[in-house]
């Protein structure tokens, strides 16, 4: 019997990759990358129209060209044929949305909304619909929803509902126009599929659906504005579809465009950080996944719902078919030591790593790494950027104490990953006192891989065994492995994630253990930590909200 | 009349210099430094003897060098006749101590102990007597010791009587030898005139001498050693003199040394901060003087005395005769700019300044001027070298807190500034709570003549005017007006210290206003200061001394 493969394709924020994997043993046979030509379009639209502060817009000719130019070339360079192609499936960057037509047209391919930034993609990070995400949250608070318990409390102004709202202010007429709203993920499984099959991990994390409950009311639609009152019915979908489950077959288009034989099973589709948990192995509760980069968002599957305050959002069937999957996140890893290096880092240390040949971080990252724990004497707490979980709180900021005229760079830069490693911490810990077990720690991003310093931190803090996802492109695969689910046994493929997990997924044989002096040392400093976590994000002290508000009259 | 010229001699850290001066207009006609050629010895003596951590020694060779070059050049200098100089006066770093002979030899002078550390000269930031420092803190504590209160709660390391305990710990032949121990500002006097005369500030500030009490008891130093039961009697003197007298006069030896007349007028010793009072016209009750360098020290006459929590030391005619001198400090200003710059500012910054043609404070400065007040939401607590006012604690550290991924580094150095003033906000509003008034404010040293922006920041954070030393040399200035109060009226001089100011004292003409809509926004961030001030420096949260030791611990 020849041997099957699936293509798992990676939607990110600048471009997309394909990963054509071999089922049986989880090899990634070839991986093909396709920047997106219009990239993110933060300053003005393709025919020069400017945009206001804080757009971020994509263009979705961007994604067909993905499929077209990265599916034939995957095929090409593993020299696999398309019917030995089983299946296809894709993550995307989330909430990433657009307005569409009847036909599942993007309004922005008409002529005559080319020069209106509402008829574009919104990226996940475009953050100008932050007016309307305070006035759903102060209605939704007044209102009493119950909704807002699943999302730590705060709806975030990237996500749907905003980001619609947002349109009907601004360009009505592009929302009265818009047949649908829909995720990018799903709008592209639409093109393969010909079918509209809304995936329940958008639905549940960016678009406050719950499984049992539906959309919010359409009382409470009608309180944010009366136009929106029928939004679901008229302009979203009910039927959403469990991850893991079909979404349709290659259509006669989509194989032209793609090369994949018509009648190639297509997954539904999925967002980036959440597919990843089977790709490192992941199928069941008590396992939680760090995605580490610029910022972390942790993954973990549960068998029950419960309510963990701080997290982003619970969703059943939203992770993995079957379990709650509940997620956090930490708002400020990589941009942390991004800030650090570009800021506070004197020349002296970035002639060393000229002459030594290394990058910044790789110098700072070997004289920290000769520290002892606790002999810096500086804390941190990793609030650079805001906190989300536990606090779910934007207006919190970093601070750093233990300072003297002895301190040097790389104290403060181990400070810091010290910092995020306790935020890891509390996450874990709210979680556990919250009635959702955590017993084995994962890592995937470029962060995991790289810094063993920081990872053996990770692991002494938590006090947990950490392993590291052995693929570069642990998305791309995790995708891969539902592509293999939507085709089924029958044709190849498997018919549960926990077998095509033992099958395909990967991580390291090096794995971190947490060293128990460490762990001693360690929990001395998150004691602090704690204390200090408490005093200023939990109301004792507000200095720093005070601070932002002197800061914002003050410009 | 010709004109009458005094000579007054600042020995610092590293040299001493000479000013001549016209008695009648503060002119200053001819300045001469002299570098101490031993310098500073912290790493081993002249033969070679290595020396222990924190020994920081001087040759007192240096200081009759000092005199025989400097007086001679500045005399020629100014083309002035040594018939017309009629009087000399000195200040000195202090604690700056010496062992000597029963003629007034120093001990280092002998060739049997030229090997011997202790015989030397320990200089004001010898270290080395922390253990017996601290063992008298706790003798004097345990015993309800009350000169404690006239000193904040706490003796230093860098005082007199820990320096020479360490003498008797470490070197009891040396302690035996010695005939007396003596300031080295007294001893140079004694140099002069042949007398020994201790002054009034020295004793005061650095050897618990009370002008009503006198020295602690025989108990206490019998409690701290047997063998120092007798150490005022048998090696100090309980002669002490107020600052504004006259010490003797120039013998026949001196006279060659210096090119002096025999018989011209030697005033009482003094010292190099709280010499400066009357350079800037300081002559009376509640003016406050900031001398600023790598820490600022402040002083400030008062007519009662009063026990100010955290001051450094409270001394009846210590800096001005008829007046309670009280002295405060704030450990860590220009030398938190100086670490701020070595460890923090980025390789960008220091070539856009290279490329400028600035220094690097000063980009920092031009840029941190152009900011609002608040603007960076940035505060900091000024602690990196502990604190000494108010809260008299080395073992606090610095803060910093409303870091976000936007900071610059010019904001977090105005934070540093913006916090070196709320530092000193603190200490006027604690003396003035316990009523000890200020009403007027006035500034020396390097820092204070350059940097505008952070004179102006200091004005509008005291809600003071505050006014600038015209000499660049105040502190040999303040000891050429007491060397014209030593010769008196009938030889030329002046009687008094206020009409010596009238004539003789300078501050520039331009001088620092508070701006009110300035000190209204500051006023809201000093309150967020003190806040934070108490809460980590009055116990609330201990988590500084806590790192601190978790450091010591990891070390």
């Amino acid at each position: 019997m020849s041997r099957k493969f699936t293509i798992g394709v990676d939607y990110g924020t600048q471009s997309g990759r394909a990963v054509l994997v071999d089922i049986a043993t989880g090899e990634e046979k070839a991986t093909a990358i396709s920047v997106y030509p219009h990239g993110v379009m933060d300053d003005c639209l393709p025919d020069g129209t400017k945009l206001d502060n804080d757009f971020a817009l994509e263009h979705p000719q961007d994604y067909l060209d993905v499929l077209s130019e990265t599916i034939p070339a995957v095929l090409k360079e593993a020299k696999v044929d398309a019917d030995d192609v089983i299946g296809v499936a894709i993550d995307f960057t989330a909430c990433t949305m657009l307005p569409i037509d009847s036909n599942g047209k993007p309004l922005c391919f008409y002529p005559e909304y080319k020069s209106n930034p509402h008829a574009y993609v919104k990226l996940w990070k475009h953050h100008a619909a932050q007016d309307e995400a305070n006035k759903l949250n102060k209605i939704a608070e007044e209102r009493n929803e119950s909704f807002l318990k699943y999302y730590g409390g705060k709806i975030s102004s990237e996500w749907f509902i905003p980001k619609i709202w947002q349109i009907l202010d601004e360009a009505p007429d592009i929302y009265n126009k818009a047949d649908r709203f829909m995720e990018a993920t799903d709008w592209v499984i639409m093109q393969l599929t010909g079918e509209e099959k809304r995936n329940s991990c958008t639905a549940g994390y960016k678009a406050i659906w719950h499984k049992k409950n539906g959309y919010p009311s359409k009382e409470f639609f009608k309180a944010l504005d009366p136009r929106l009152e029928n939004l679901v019915e008229d302009k979203l979908s009910t039927d959403i579809y469990p991850i893991g489950s079909k979404a349709g077959e290659i259509t006669e288009e989509a194989s032209k465009l793609t090369g994949l034989k018509v009648g190639t099973a297509v997954a539904v589709a999925n967002v980036d950080a959440h597919v990843a948990i089977p790709a490192v192995g992941i199928t069941d509760e008590a396992k939680m996944l760090m995605i580490m980069g610029t910022s972390t968002c942790h993954i973990l599957l549960g068998t029950e719902e419960k309510i963990v305050p701080g997290m982003c959002g619970v969703v059943e069937d939203g992770v993995i078919p079957g379990y709650f999957g509940y997620e956090a996140g930490q708002s400020c890893v990589g941009d942390h030591f991004e800030w650090f290096v570009k800021n506070s880092v004197p020349a002296s240390y970035t002639l060393e790593a000229e002459e030594k040949g290394v990058n910044i971080h790789e110098l700072l990252t070997e004289k920290a790494s000769k520290l002892k724990i606790g002999e810096s004497g500086l804390l941190a707490l990793d609030w650079w950027n805001g906190n989300r979980s536990v606090l779910v709180d934007v207006d919190l900021t970093g601070m750093m104490l233990g300072l003297t005229l002895l301190t040097k760079p790389e104290e403060m830069y181990r400070a810091l990953i010290e910092a995020t490693a306790y935020g890891t911490r509390m996450i874990i810990d709210t979680f556990k006192e919250n009635g959702v077990p955590i017993k084995e720690l994962y890592a995937a991003g470029g962060i995991a891989e790289k810094n063993k310093m920081m990872m053996q931190i990770y692991s002494d803090v938590t006090n947990m065994e950490i392993r590291i996802s052995a693929s570069p492109q642990a998305p791309a695969l995790g995708s891969a492995m539902f592509a293999s689910l939507a085709a089924g046994k029958e044709k190849g493929g498997y018919d549960s994630i926990v077998e095509a997990a033992k099958h395909m997924s990967k991580v390291k044989e090096e794995y971190y253990k947490p060293i128990p002096e460490n762990v001693e040392a360690y929990n001395k400093l998150y004691a602090e930590y704690k204390k200090l976590h408490d005093y200023f994000g939990r109301g004792e002290n507000d200095v720093m909200k005070r601070l932002k508000k002197i800061k914002a009259n003050a410009k």
